[in-house]
């Protein structure tokens, strides 16, 4: 089975220096994986001449005369870039040439755009943002990150469905254990939404766990955790946040005169080693999940490392069939819980 | 200005071995302040007799016949329990006889209890956990904490009031930066609720930073951050579980070998320097806030130095006026903003 992804290779804050040269390791990683560069023309050719393109059949580019900015807003990107990157990307998928796109773009304009132009999975009322993350013992996948800042339990279900059948697709386990993010074990705690979305997923045959609560999430106690964008987002961007100040205080103890400074150059290869294995680059690559194709985003400012993880996923995924999991999911055995996903968020 | 604080001594994982230590020390630290030790009197003077008391009119015990346990239901506890040395301690407040209550003890008794004893203050409606976290350079102080699972826009712009009059009476700074935590800098980011607490903050005399995100938490970017108890209590155990896991991994990574554990040895002072400064057992002390009297909640497996440390805040809290500052915030120039968050409620 061959894979075909179209890399927006004009997005995020370094465009070509980044994309090129990891769809080029990318490529010699994977003798199954063909690539298709988006962008402009010349100046991809330029970049490509750096490196030593495969030259064969396996990498092309399909030039596209524009680029999403960074800042623009979603629907100005959606209604006037029409021929960017981004767009053509995404055509391509829509078109059956490529079995996924992946941009480092702005994630507004993909998702507006990935909506546009691929349109939702049938069952499946709105996208959602999943990520890998770091437990002590694997990964655990989260969402939504962002994509929902008001979630009915239908949708908090649907994500449940799509969560599942992504880490099935990514480490082929059947049957990902999900967690429902709430305050407390006890069925009783939580908000309206959260324990309509739980009786929802304790009704259907999903590996259902129960509620996690946040220290859950790094423990990596389910496959999946579930919740709505709003929680999401502010519990992935703490994180990011607390990471941050406690390697500013590290780095400001190790400096603070020259026996530390001694200390730190001797357990060197220990913190390198403890870096390598939360190095946050391994878990890039976010899911815009719910659409009839595979869609991936990059952080903005991935560098050529991050951006071939994401690749590996993206690639993992579109080999796992993840869309055809979703699909099975909700129309083969989840019939019934959807239905009543309905009536409840109406 | 005498600070008479009723500690419930029976509380907590560990009870009078460690509540019992952390107040002698408070004691010898604070020569205005009286202690009240509440819980069974064979107990709490065999524990004492262990120590050097100061033996003045400085620390005394009343007698609590009852404890409450750290899984009893609240409403179990609020009707049954009315000899504990829980509900003493807050008996203690209501009675002018102290002027703040501190517990280890199961926190949904405690909320209970105090709601029930001491009532809200005037234009608070709902109670709020409230915490301080440490960031790159100072604390900032973050509620509600989860007491409050669905906020109205009113609630939202009631815990700003309060936290700000906390900050106030803790750091001596007049105007507080309040942030009210969202998922986007914009203002059309975020959910209604959220959207009109910011207009309510906005139209108040509150010193207003505007929104913030996850990772402003840590960096400190106001002093105040404003969410309500869901997100609140999720990114607060999600960053318990970060931490956690990063501590075991670095653990694991110093463990290897032989090689790895010298280098462990030798950057001991290093590390430990770091773990001073994000210790949490400093940050140990939430507030339960909106009632008519300063009730703390120590973490329930507490140390006497965590302990201790609650301590130090409450009597910071109480020399500092908390009660007269929310109400006087409430009270004084925020009418207006008061009145039509209650509109917005209804």
């Amino acid at each position: 089975m061959l894979i075909t992804v179209a890399i927006d290779a004009m997005g995020g804050d370094f465009g070509p220096s980044v994309t090129i040269p990891a769809a080029l390791a990318f490529l010699s990683d994977h003798s199954d994986a063909r690539v298709i560069l988006v962008g402009r023309e010349d100046v991809l050719a330029k970049e490509l001449a750096k490196h030593r393109p495969p030259g064969d059949e396996r990498l092309r580019i399909a030039h596209a005369s524009e680029v999403v900015e960074m800042h623009e807003a979603p629907a100005t990107a959606l209604r006037g870039k029409k021929d960017s990157s981004m767009r053509v990307a995404i055509n391509l998928v829509k078109e059956g040439e490529a079995d996924l796109a992946i941009s480092a773009g702005n994630t507004g304009a993909l998702m507006a755009m990935s909506r546009f132009v691929l349109k939702m999975l049938p069952g499946i009322e709105r996208p959602a943002i999943a990520c890998s993350l770091p437990t002590t013992h694997g990964q655990v996948l989260m969402l939504d990150l962002g994509a929902n800042v008001d979630c009915t339990p239908a949708h908090l279900y649907q994500f449940a469905v799509m969560g599942s059948a992504l880490v099935s697709a990514l480490e082929n386990v059947e049957r990902p254990s999900i967690g429902l993010l709430n305050i407390g074990e006890e069925e009783i705690k939580g908000n309206d939404v959260v324990k309509q979305a739980g009786e929802l997923l304790k009704a259907s045959d999903l590996n259902f766990y129960g509620n996690v609560e946040g220290t859950d999430i790094f423990k990596g106690t389910t496959d999946v955790v579930v919740c709505d964008g709003f929680v999401g987002n502010v519990a992935l961007k703490t994180t990011e946040g607390i990471v941050q100040m406690l390697a500013a205080m590290l780095r400001e103890e190790f400096k603070r005169n020259w026996l530390t400074m001694l200390a730190a150059i001797i357990a060197l290869p220990v913190i390198n080693a403890f870096r390598r294995r939360v190095d946050h680059r391994r878990y890039n690559g976010a899911n815009l999940l719910g659409l009839r194709g595979i869609v991936i985003k990059s952080h903005g400012s991935a560098d050529a490392f991050a951006f071939r993880c994401a690749l590996d996923r993206a690639y993992a995924e579109a080999k796992g069939g993840v869309l055809e999991r979703i699909t099975q999911r909700l129309g083969g055995h989840a019939n019934e819980p959807v239905i009543e996903a309905e009536n409840l968020s109406a």
